[in-house]
């Protein structure tokens, strides 16, 4: 506490020379200072002279036929992977010009993506040019852009946010996009063009680079995944950035609610978590903190769980740890949950079915068009729920599924049987659930839609470590794809549970993550999603603990990301176990 | 990244012993296991012999004959303060038994006070024996305790929560429950009890310390400054517990607000904030992080501002923005803020008049009975907070100000005058607001109450630094005090802006902090709560930078509490500016 005198924040914060844009004059705090020259280490492989090898060539992850047929001049390209060599094989001396575009929600790390191609381009193409186009992918159609330099680009050096270009979730899609898209290419006369995105954006961008190849464009395009969901992964890219450092800070927030249901000891928190279709986060963060129950979509899926089941093991488990005295407990339930349900997907099919030709008579009589099991369901379903089905639709007229509040749904179907057991004698106590959606939250009705600030702290937080030095090494990979002329691959950096300087560094044909899907009559390549693996090891790690967490309180609280010291380095637990690290 | 091989979490964890209850067979994340054997300083004063001085007689905040008539026995005592002396004056080798309890929410680094107090009795006091008091105040009345014990206390060292004990909200207030209380100190033949709590625990505290006097029990009472809200704090308590630590986990989601808010660009974000009637959380939010726009309540009620011109001064913001091309921007706004609009009182009392004796007519005859000034606010207001106003009743038929959404209500009366400016052309720009509360989050009708996660955020999370020295010296003078036979006095430790070495430690007369309320026709002791002082260091600095922040974008982000590091031991800056660190 020697340093006690100085406040946190403005006094000892430095200002920058003010650029023309971006953060202007920008006042930082300590930490984000520190993170500044917070140094960023680089693989071993890219900081000596290395050539490019390819291996074979590459298919797709399903009906490599049509894909190959959606892509005729980037499909089957091979795999390439850096590996050392005396002679550097690239022309010294050649300068380029590349536009990066940051596409879609953000992630923690994508301004370290857009330093490292910059670094790269800095120390290996001298007198290289890179557009940062603005505002996502409308910046290249608008041909709207920024020229970077190193004091544009310094002050975001491991800062969270996309503010440095910003970004967009428009597409390049039709026919007039792609034109006005290679209208900016050659007007800026662009090698090459950086695409930080999710699978869609990666898709696109892969379409991109086809268009650009077909019409003999010179303009290479590379990928670089980024998604805190984590479901866009293969196995030449271990994890998407954002994962970590979103997991971390949803972890640090499950924590607290832990240790607050510790000391109250009488609340049943229900703690909804980001991830789209996909259970990682809810998984890793389950890894992180031990909650007494998790559910994983893809398993609920798989066993072909109804809601009653859901229910049944969570009164279950509820029962039994009253039995031992802990009337509370922390229950984490994937966003996405309700899509795993196939009774819930089935009555909702005949949902979206009837209510588009019926009129829903207030006495009911329009549920006699349901199934006998849909129809069930539905009845076992809380009325504000069975409302929300009712009112909330889509502009086709679909019921809204992600609007469902899941964890409220829950808490109210626990509610209904664990009152049945205590009418039986099978349960004596008091349940009081609680609800938090650490996402997007959604209210209905007059509260139009609220965003809950979790969504922010996922995706807005600070880089981890891990991030930085992730995202830093992606961008300088992707520097080194362009530069060797490569198109249509995704950057990719490996062996990520040794040490940076261990790392391997490549890129993967986009293609080869690729399936389609029939969408009016076509086939629409898709890059497939990375679900949880129920053989998969931190699955496996979960379902061997998930037990003993139920009754036992083995409440972890990983409390905040630090950013020095022994703790700053460590990896989330689903990469490790993926890679085999911990098994 | 040279130890990236280990995940953070449960296989580097440690397991400690298990003690018959508590954190069973805990099992902690690393951060956790760190902070463990954080080192906790003590300032100087107490590492030595020392002996016991006394101030002259302490009045009352208010009112001090009848303060004194409420406590015959306690009232007019002399502040205490520690001073280095050659002999230290206490009879060593004296055990005491000792009780403590937790009281009322929780604040990070409530188990410290326990730790300090401890090893103050382990250290001077050898023999004596701690009893914790479980379940807070009820646990007194009750005899539900726990005896403490280094193993046992140990895993909570500078870990959040208060479930080493847990609280609880009960009051001492009845004679059947003082008499419950009175049998417990015989029981357990008390020489002292330290309560950890907020200001009407303390109040409760002083009660207690006056009634064992008055029985001529020789069981003393000693306080404990507990609250993140910040409101409970004089010249010789400087600030409460959890203050530090609360705003700075707020003032880091403020901060991921508004990288959010200038990496999209769009949205203009309305924060509310925690801390009751009182706005010193979101005044120490606004010097950590730099917001367009923060309204503090006690300004709001000095300048006896309508509703209207608060709505004004937004929209003003708003527009100057947007000449500037800035359409988005981040709005503080304290919890209590309603509260200290005189109009909004004064139609709450109407309403509350009326509807106690009128039904409301569907036809809105009611309104006839406000007043002028009265209907034209409610006219005003938003048809959704007119609808809460009417429906959202306390027991007493009263109106539940606290349930009133003030930030949507800003937001949608915000819209309505940007609508009427944009109609003569004095606004062009798209308004779209989001509402966040860090905090209690209430929502009415069909949703019941919800509490959002942010709740536990700010009162869960671990101590910082700052956090887990404060509370240990409170809980180490508070064993000095109990030992020198003091009761009816709040632990107080001083000048804390220096480093811990010399922070000054002592005792203050509970009686001098407070005033009376007339309720029933009785004269209550409550005390008196600390506001924001419009002429106090903190407002003045926020008062001269705020037009600064308002037009440009001065935004800060903290990012995460760090433990370690050159950053982890700043203290807020509410509190160095109170003590001139800063001036």
């Amino acid at each position: 506490m020697a340093s006690a005198m100085v406040a946190n924040g403005d006094l000892s914060a430095v200002k920058f020379p003010a650029p023309a844009t971006g953060r202007v004059a920008a006042v930082y705090s300590e930490v984000q200072n520190s993170r500044l020259d917070h140094a960023l280490p680089l693989p071993s492989v890219l900081k000596n002279s290395f050539k490019v090898v390819e291996g074979p060539p590459s298919s797709a992850a399903g009906h490599p036929e049509e894909i190959a047929k959606l892509f005729p001049c980037v499909f089957g390209q091979p795999s390439t992977m850096l590996v050392p060599s005396q002679l550097g094989e690239f022309p010294s001396g050649q300068s380029l010009k590349i536009g990066v575009v940051l596409s879609g929600g953000q992630a923690p790390g994508g301004h370290n993506v857009i330093s490292g191609i910059f670094d790269y381009l800095q120390n290996s193409c001298k007198g290289s040019t890179l557009y940062g186009f603005k505002g996502g992918p409308a910046g290249i159609m608008k041909c709207k852009y920024v020229v970077l330099t190193p004091e544009y680009i310094y002050p975001y050096r491991n800062q969270g946010g996309f503010d440095m270009i910003c970004s967009g979730r428009d597409k390049i899609e039709t026919p007039e996009q792609f034109k006005q898209a290679e209208e900016t290419a050659l007007k800026l006369d662009l090698d090459g063009l950086l695409v930080i995105g999710g699978d869609d954006s990666n898709t696109n961008a892969c379409l991109l680079a086809e268009n650009f190849r077909s019409k003999n464009l010179k303009t290479r395009v590379i990928g670089c995944p980024k998604t805190i969901d984590g479901d866009l992964k293969c196995k030449e890219v271990p994890t998407s950035f954002g994962f970590d450092t979103a997991c971390k800070i949803y972890a640090e927030m499950i924590g607290n609610v832990m240790t607050d249901a510790r000391s109250t000891g009488k609340y049943y928190h229900f703690v909804r978590l980001m991830g789209r279709a996909a259970s990682h986060i809810t998984l890793e963060c389950a890894l992180q903190t031990h909650p007494n129950i998790t559910l994983i979509g893809e398993e609920v899926a798989a066993k072909k769980e109804t809601l009653k089941n859901v229910t049944d093991y969570i009164a279950d488990v509820i029962c039994k740890r009253a039995e031992l005295g802990y009337n509370y407990g922390v229950i984490l339930i994937p966003e996405g949950l309700i899509d795993f349900i196939p009774e819930v997907q089935q009555l909702i099919a005949e949902l979206n079915e009837i209510l588009a030709h019926e009129t829903v008579d207030e006495g009911g009589l329009w549920k006699n068009k349901l199934e006998q099991q849909s129809l069930k369901l539905f009845e076992l379903l809380p009325p504000a729920i069975q409302e929300q089905l009712m009112l909330e639709r889509d502009p086709h007229g679909n019921v809204q599924v992600a609007k469902i509040e899941t964890e409220k749904m829950l808490i109210q179907m626990v509610e209904t049987e664990l009152e049945h057991r205590k009418q039986r004698g099978a349960y004596k106590c008091q349940f009081k659930g609680q609800s938090h959606f650490f996402g997007i939250l959604y209210l209905i009705l007059v509260f139009s839609i609220m965003f809950s600030p979790y969504r922010y702290e996922g995706r807005c937080g600070l880089p981890s470590n891990f991030d930085s030095s992730y995202c830093y090494a992606l961008g300088y990979a992707a520097g080194v794809l362009l530069h060797s002329g490569k198109t249509g691959l995704i950057s990719s950096v490996g062996n990520l549970a040794a040490s940076v300087e261990e790392w391997t560094v490549g890129g993967t044909a986009l293609t080869s993550l690729m399936d389609v899907e029939r969408r009016h009559g076509k086939f629409k390549p898709v890059i497939k999603k990375a679900m949880v693996e129920l053989n998969g090891a931190p699955f496996k790690k979960f379902a061997s603990m998930r037990e003993e967490w139920a009754i036992n309180n083995r409440y972890i609280s990983p409390g905040p990301i630090q950013f020095v010291g022994p703790v700053a380095d460590r990896v989330n637990h689903t990469l490790l176990l993926e890679l085999g690290a911990e098994a």
